[in-house]
């Protein structure tokens, strides 16, 4: 089987860990954050600003290639690495998780999920084996299976069923890895995908299921869906103390700074999240600070002084209060692009400083100090 | 007087010219396209795009600084130049044009021009002191007179009104300008503006009005809004013919490659235009292959074919069509942003490449080489 080891653990604080994925486009230390470069392109980004940025992996996602630009392309294109000029490491997602939020008409059966696309109407059945099919198009070097991501409020009985359909389709995901081969000369590892809702046993029974054979890596995924935050933070403790220790785990779309913060604390090696893109695009910016509203008025006449202090990024070393305040007011395009990049550059710093403080054995302070601003009751600044 | 001799000329080739503007912030050959910079922005660009794009000179709007950020922030930030991160020399407009376009309830009387802002409708009133002042604040380069653009169709009297109105304009601009002093530790040039329409007579009116004064630079409006393009040829030809060869000759708001390269073989030594940066974020690009729609599927499987092979800019060395055509066509913010970086390169290497043929003595030959493709009846590609 290939890529059946790519992760190095290397050190450990308490719960939280420090290693590293030995993957086919690259090395990435962990604690790692993903942007989210939903089609081929993380928005209002460059391939140079990805350079720059310092990012190590980036997440695609399956669902949107799929329609567009479609499989034809991206296995023309020699597979999204090309494609989009980014040569570093890639984990795709299933399509599953857009399945259920944007396709319309969508119906779940034992064969895989049907949908109609939300661009155009046309039929697409997703299943297993098609969705890693998608993902051998694509070529990322993590593929994730498909699984069902039944809402935060489900009950048992839905979460139950949920799981087990979900287990038995990561059991064919992964024959239809094992069966076809990489078209663009690299390896591909398969996550599976570890389910259950906010129910403890369930999540073991989920385990149980997935763990009767050997992954590169496990996700978990059915968190930070609108579950209660005592929830999430006590099924992540959960997967985080149970999961093979010398295997990466993928917390599925978390978070902020403070959920990812928490959850590297419980054992978590890898995140995503739109969050920190989205909200620039928005004029929420991240800063060491605490929460900006960069749109403001109290900004308006902040002459040379940068965003954040502490930040390296391009928008802070360029640009003050005053300028970025006036881009966000006048809703110039070139404002989305800046607090992106200042975003971005926060959540990777974040991931840094947690790596070092894991290696320094000096975690938990690290995780206060950075979250002391964001536990104010309103925006420094 | 400040700043009356900002202009060598140093070769022609018939009526074209080359030359070299020498303003506080450079010196910027000629002939010169400035990129339009609206709201202390190139839409989409930040300071770094528009340095290693190798702009010259840019072009603000005073209508849309006045109203946001305003002038207090532009007075506090010392002016556009440290506002936005541009330390190039600056043009900008005298906001007429944009009150007569965007402005509510436009009031036209001899004092000045009262609007409504077209943000909150807000009563405002630009006289042509108050444009000075306004300019000053913004601290540009060069300033431009308040004027009235008439449109292209009015009849003689308007515009022959319209003329004499603008031409009194010019002279209280003057006094504003001789009379006020910068407030950013440089001095500004001050440009009256060529009115008069499609009517030979009332164009040489205009220029007699003016040219009895001394100025350093002239600008021919109201061409380029609505008029057919013999008369707007004419008209331009007209005025390179019989404007003071020493001065500068800035025609407003023009244009196409066509237009430019046209204008620039009749006498015209400066250009600004939206349309490079509007039709980039809408997918027409320019090439020297001719006009491309980016969005076109005919683009879906060209791997490894820059959008213009004769191309330097960033998009085309970094990205091929198939890509650029993808982020198009599902309206990738980025793709706004690679399209103006190509259509501004674009523009600016056109220019050089017409200052290089003028001092060769073959700009006619240069100028049908570079319209050739654009002539055809349908983009070649």
């Amino acid at each position: 089987m290939e890529l059946a080891r790519i992760f190095q653990l290397e050190a450990r604080d308490g719960d939280a860990r420090a290693g590293r994925l030995l993957l086919p486009h690259g090395e990435v230390p962990t604690p790692v954050f993903m942007p989210v470069g939903t089609r081929a392109s993380v928005k209002t980004l460059d391939c140079r600003d990805l350079r720059e940025l310092e990012i190590t992996m980036l997440l695609g996602n399956s669902y949107h290639l799929y329609l567009r630009p479609g499989l034809e392309v991206m296995r023309g294109s020699g597979g999204l690495h090309p494609f989009m000029r980014w040569e570093g490491p890639i984990l795709t997602d299933s399509g599953g998780f857009q399945v259920f939020s944007l396709g319309d008409l969508r119906k779940l059966k034992e064969e895989g999920a049907e949908f109609r696309s939300h661009l155009d109407g046309s039929r697409h059945l997703f299943t297993p084996e098609s969705v890693v099919e998608i993902q051998r198009a694509l070529g990322s070097d993590i593929m994730m299976q498909l699984d069902e991501c039944p809402p935060g409020d489900c009950d048992e009985a839905y979460a139950s069923a949920s799981l087990e359909l979900s287990a038995r389709w990561a059991l064919r995901a992964r024959r239809a890895w094992e069966e076809s081969r990489p078209l663009h000369g690299h390896p591909q590892a398969l996550f599976p995908i570890v389910q259950g809702g906010v129910h403890d046993h369930l999540r073991r029974r989920s385990m149980e299921l997935l763990l009767a054979h050997d992954w590169p890596g496990v996700a978990i995924g059915g968190l930070s869906v609108g579950e209660a935050k005592p929830d999430m933070r006590r099924i992540t403790a959960l997967c985080g103390r149970e999961l093979p220790v010398d295997k990466p785990r993928y917390l599925m779309g978390v978070g902020t700074p403070e959920d990812i913060l928490e959850s590297i604390a419980l054992g978590v090696d890898m995140f995503d999240c739109v969050l920190p893109t989205r909200n620039a695009r928005k004029g929420t910016l991240f800063t060491s600070l605490g929460r900006v509203n960069a749109r403001s008025a109290r900004h308006a006449m902040a002459f040379d002084q940068p965003l954040d202090p502490a930040c390296d990024c391009f928008t802070c070393r360029h640009y003050d209060r005053a300028h970025l305040r006036h881009l966000f007011h006048v809703e110039e395009i070139s404002a989305m692009r800046l607090g992106t990049l200042h975003n971005l550059r926060y959540y990777l710093k974040l991931m840094e400083g947690a790596r070092a403080a894991i290696r320094a054995g000096c975690y938990p302070a690290y995780l206060q100090a950075c979250l002391a601003p964001y536990r104010t009751a309103a925006p420094v600044v």
